[in-house]
């Protein structure tokens, strides 16, 4: 049912399966436990740090799939993105994955972008099993939306850290797998430019987009927020994080507790990444190594998961263009089993 | 209902309103009389390509909305990508647009990627009233995927000529516009890469997932290729069109007429296009200039689109890959009005 930007879904359709991998600082992180496959070479054996992201992507996808136990060859459909150019980690990873593909651009907001949409097809009939799929590496991103890596640049405090890793889930319909985390409900997102230009402060370009996000959620569906357990953003960092705070003040929106998955992926105390993590990789990643698990062990009943995007490009940036952001939200819920307590 | 890949419409989508927008060289192009907007000024009065481009998409997705008589605040959703890396056309066009956003990469697929969904998400009732566009530039696109268009580099026979223009539909529930055009069915494409590396040649490139998807609908739904009266291919070109007639003859697929966006949009013989048009905006301005139009009245009753993308990037081509392709495919019907012949 639609109320405003906000799909309800009547038979709420189920995350069957999750997956994350990760890289070597991701391995240093405070989730490093709750990754499946953790790789500490940035190649990943490939020749370039492209083709090693679409291999974080594809270990992902590929755990995922063994996890259900089932292979490519079920899938209805993969809706995957990346952050870059052209989209490249994703039209890679599908040469190798004989499913439809639907190519996705959210930037770090992807990963729920792909899972909204994947529930909007599952729960219509339209696909019996869908994946969706994000990912991002710290080399490629950097090189390619700033500087050489090998030029050293200092890195500002505002700045955030891409994750390299890759998320990928397996959404089914609800009835199939009564147990597992269902997604209740998706908020696709408007754009939203508060004219922030600094590329090294995403957080703040972002954080004007989750609150509209939120706010239009919590309008839309006349939640009480204290019912949710948990507000996951995407990868707003320190910066982001505390400018979502004051913006939420301002319009009156009281939420309980409050996590980033950009604050969450690392350390900032000891592992240097400045405002915390970002990538399209983040939430995808803290996702499957973190929240998904907890709903699946009945530790978290409901939450939002708002994953953020900064949708610039090196060439806007350079043309001294203002930095777009959008947020797009899912309603996650533990399964029929945890809430009869009997995880 | 789904069939193997192919989404089945119960009650068919209908495609309510439509525009194109083009720049110069469609202006002189057999097709030129179907544009609703055409600019002689390749920068459309902005200071650089890339929101050229942007201009060219707001004017078709604001024309269509004109034509429906209706506000961007209507749209539950608008479905949008384009060629630029970070899909910045799309973006920066979303920045004047206030409606939620679902960003797609499907390169010169785009468009039928964009209206699959629009029409699984209208059909499902998520949504209640959806736009789909895509858009591309030539000057933004060569020097994005080649080299500096004041290089002056000669271009090859096989070379296609990337459009500069851009398409927008409007999806809506097929009951509320009975004489529109619908959307019957949709079957999105799997990645085929059969080892193109020629940049210059990506008819080559795409002819094998084209072949693929539309066995792929054939397949899935049991239809009479002589039922349908026209096979559109996206943007193939003379190259990849011939490449598709040996592939399709091989796997013994007889099709009846077939013609290609690419070829249809510019005059090769009098506008030195090489093989033909290109770009995500190609298959969308051809759409919107010349196959819903002959939908609406009565010439076409039914015809397929295959929009047909190459998935690689200019990092990619650096590095040696090939070329991975796609094809996103959707059955066109005439509405209701023109079925009782009183169009």
């Amino acid at each position: 049912m639609r109320r405003g930007d906000t799909v309800v879904f009547g038979d709420a359709p189920a995350v069957t399966a999750w997956a994350a991998a990760g890289g070597k600082k991701e391995s240093e992180g405070p989730l490093a436990g709750g990754f499946d496959t953790l790789f500490t070479d940035a190649r990943l054996g490939e020749e370039t740090w492209e083709m090693a992201e679409r291999g974080l992507a594809r270990s992902a996808l590929e755990t995922a799939l063994r996890k259900a136990r089932t292979g490519a060859g079920a899938l209805d459909g993969v809706f995957a993105g990346d952050l870059q150019c052209q989209c490249t980690a994703s039209a890679y990873l599908m040469r190798g994955v004989d499913a439809p593909f639907l190519g996705l651009y959210g930037a770090c907001s992807t990963m729920t972008e792909a899972l909204g949409l994947a529930a909007c097809l599952v729960s219509a009939g339209h696909m019996r099993l869908a994946a969706a799929c994000a990912s991002s590496h710290f080399c490629a991103a950097e090189r390619q939306y700033r500087t050489p890596l090998n030029y050293g640049g200092k890195r500002t405090p505002t700045a955030q850290w891409t994750v390299t890793g890759a998320g990928a889930m397996l959404v089914a319909p609800g009835k199939s797998v009564p147990k597992a985390p269902r997604i209740a409900a998706v908020t696709f997102g408007r754009v939203r430019d508060f004219a922030v230009r600094d590329i090294t402060n995403m957080g703040a370009a972002m954080a004007p987009a989750a609150c509209e996000t939120l706010l239009r959620y919590f309008a839309d569906t006349g939640e009480d927020p204290a019912a949710i357990d948990c507000v996951f953003t995407g990868d707003l960092g320190a910066v982001g994080s505390e400018l979502l705070g004051q913006l939420l003040a301002r319009e009156g929106l009281r939420l309980g507790p409050r996590a980033d998955c950009g604050l969450l992926i690392y350390d900032r105390a000891e592992q240097d990444v400045q405002a915390g993590g970002s990538g399209a990789g983040c939430s995808a990643c803290v996702l499957a190594a973190h929240i998904l698990p907890r709903l699946a062990a009945g530790r978290l009943r409901r939450c939002l998961v708002v994953a953020t995007g900064a949708l610039m490009s090196q060439t806007t940036f350079l043309q001294g263009e203002s930095i777009p952001g959008i947020a797009h939200l899912i309603e996650l819920r533990a399964g029929a089993a945890q809430k009869e307590g009997s995880a």
